[in-house]
């Protein structure tokens, strides 16, 4: 099994100011390939500091993938670090990298600098991976039998140059690639502990080379990942024991693999060929955007009303000022006014409405912080239900927009 | 100095599904209180493997950190690993815990299983911190001269249990914490080699114990970060170097610190006691959501019209079709009647209206993916701009959500 390292490195991510995603990507593309990472590291921007964790975590891995460090600036000093290491004296100006910082300092309207001009000299013993987003070159080092790569530590430059490492580590290692399989269940509304006891018989039935893991997340639910190392049927093996815990679990399943609640709901209005709007108070533009963050939006989303003021609620969605008064605009009677108004308002087929205290003022005995209404408005009829979330109000909003959408999900169901 | 590394455990770490965000919140506390997170390393969920990675990361370190895999399943096995590290054979029931962990099953109304009890079980050797949120206790362990600590992988409960972590270690380590200090100068619209360009005099004179870095965000712009080590006068002296910075940058610097430009822009907002409100065609309500993830917005933020569709942007904002039909949708008059019109539909005094393409369809030669324009309409007047961006849909989005603050926020400096 061919097994790969990965170093991210910056102060910024040592003390805590910036959150790297940029692994969890590598991660995926590797293991889609069939090579396991199996450590992670992070070192600070510190020419010892990187030295050593390079001979650290390399002395067990095939691979050492770093990122980050490669910047224009005097703060970043990776590529030295790794000719140190490597023992490489001299530098040579890639040409092409050269052509194309020119290139991009023109498009985007700013002079080239000596700075800029810097970040296409390379070690003399590395290969260039071209950058196409960004300044700084990536790096292919071939040292004692072992690959170390240099890639820049900006996500979206990261990302661009990733098919070029793995279609190279392809051709390095095509004899030892092995089969990885994760698969992924998603499910909604079964708490983490419930979920293992109701399931509890079919995991300890599960054959040896099967993991397991339980991945718990307080917006999205529970998902259930199976993982195989090295088996050429593990798809099948464990496609096989997923149907066996689908009818155990029924609607509570919502999705499978990195599909998302957001892209599920898509698909069954594409499906149905309707329409949707959208009337949020909490959420305050939450859903809508969870939903245009898809590319195609606009073939079922028509638009929506952000009614924080009550009065939007009254002038512009049409919530009878009578309903606030009486019940209060967390109420389900308020939800349900507001999705059958902005239905009618934006002429759509579905509307989705939500409705309540996010906080963290503004609760009270009778309606605490987290009180939520929800209501779906069909063409038939109107559903609505209420909800108490626990949380800060990052989560309260959150937690609302999963539960909304879920709440469309399960119209389509029934 | 006193050293802190930090172990995330999870294979879901080391295969990309998670991105880890605890070791992040954990060192931003541990610098404030004068402890160096020098390194951080994950393990998968593979006894041998947490029993070498702390074996390996304590050697450097005074303190150990680790979080994840004290969860309830089969997979969670960093409290069995922790008390085989320490030699401790024999495991006690927390009574305190136990109580949580009924109270808990009770008030989300499931019922207690044996899974839950055995949550409270924990190694004689340790002493447990209290989990509030959860069910799984954190644990304390005096080991051979150093501090091992072990905390729940969902990051809402190990939050819950920082401010007990960090009281601890102050009480033991009290003698030897230093004075750490960061600060940061956020800025929006200057690249990242420009403004080296532009401050290089001031860098090279900056004193030799402050550490400079950029931050480039594609999204909110370069920050700008002085640390000082060990250093009792440190602040001052980072306060006087970023006095000499200011004038040099001007209106590019929106913020100080953690401080985002949404936050920025709803100081601005209180300040004036004006009201706002949002058009959002290719944003979708990301706008709406940034201003309400503040606690307090009704304040300000009256509510918006997600006018995805060209008939919303006409029937509700009362763009004329005219506009449409003549300039189209993605268009300064568009950008401007949606601006005015939601303005006066909402009775407000400000209003930001965005309309773009964010693709991966609907460009053309003359209006490319990635064309933005943004309005906004003061009580005076209405500003506009015509933003070209690169990148992919979500990077479109986020930078038109951020541009369009910042245009807010220029709006209020002229």
């Amino acid at each position: 099994m061919i097994t790969c390292s990965i170093c991210t490195i910056g102060d910024e991510l040592l003390i805590g100011q910036v959150i790297d995603s940029n692994s969890a990507t590598i991660s995926k593309a590797l293991n889609q390939m069939g090579i396991f990472v199996h450590k992670k590291c992070t070192a600070g921007d510190n020419r010892q500091d990187i030295l050593k964790t390079i001979d650290l975590i390399l002395s067990n891995s095939d691979i050492l993938i770093l990122t980050g460090g490669l910047g224009p600036t005097k703060d970043d000093i990776t590529k030295n670090a790794l000719a140190e290491y490597t023992g490489c004296l001299h530098f040579y100006r890639s040409a092409t990298q050269e052509a194309h910082i020119k290139e991009m300092c023109r498009k985007r309207g700013n002079s080239m600098f000596e700075i800029n001009q810097i970040q296409a000299d390379v070690p003399e013993n590395c290969s260039v991976l071209e950058n196409h987003l960004g300044t700084a070159p990536g790096m292919w080092f071939d040292h004692q039998g072992k690959v170390i790569i240099s890639l820049p530590g900006v996500p979206f430059e990261m990302e661009g140059l990733l098919p070029q490492v793995t279609e190279r580590l392809k051709n390095r290692f095509s004899d030892s690639l092995i089969p990885i399989v994760h698969k992924t269940i998603s499910t909604i509304g079964i708490p983490e502990s419930l979920l293992a006891v109701q399931i509890a018989e079919w995991e300890n039935a599960l054959s040896r080379e099967l993991h397991l893991a339980y991945l718990p997340n307080p917006l999205w639910g529970v998902r259930l990942r199976l993982s195989c190392y090295g088996d050429e049927d593990g798809t099948d093996k464990i496609d096989k024991a997923f149907s066996l815990l689908r009818p155990m679990l029924g609607n509570a399943i919502y999705g499978y693999g990195s599909e998302t609640l957001t892209e599920v709901v898509a698909a069954l209005l594409l499906q149905r060929n309707v329409t949707l709007s959208t009337a949020e108070s909490c959420t305050g533009g939450k859903i809508g955007s969870l939903i245009t963050s898809l590319a195609g939006a606009s073939r079922y989303y028509k638009g929506g009303v952000i009614a924080y003021d009550n009065k939007v609620k009254e002038e512009t969605l049409k919530v009878p000022s009578q309903i606030i008064e009486r019940y209060g605009a967390v109420s389900e009677q308020c939800a349900q006014a507001m999705s059958t108004g902005v239905r009618l308002l934006l002429h759509t087929d579905y509307a989705i409405a939500v409705t309540g205290i996010a906080g963290p003022e503004g609760g009270s005995d009778e309606k605490p912080v987290g009180t939520v209404w929800i209501a779906v408005a069909t063409p038939q009829k109107c559903n609505s239900q209420k909800f108490i979330f626990t949380g800060d109000r990052a989560r309260i909003i959150d937690r609302s927009s999963a539960a909304a959408l879920n709440l469309l999900r399960m119209a389509f169901l029934h």
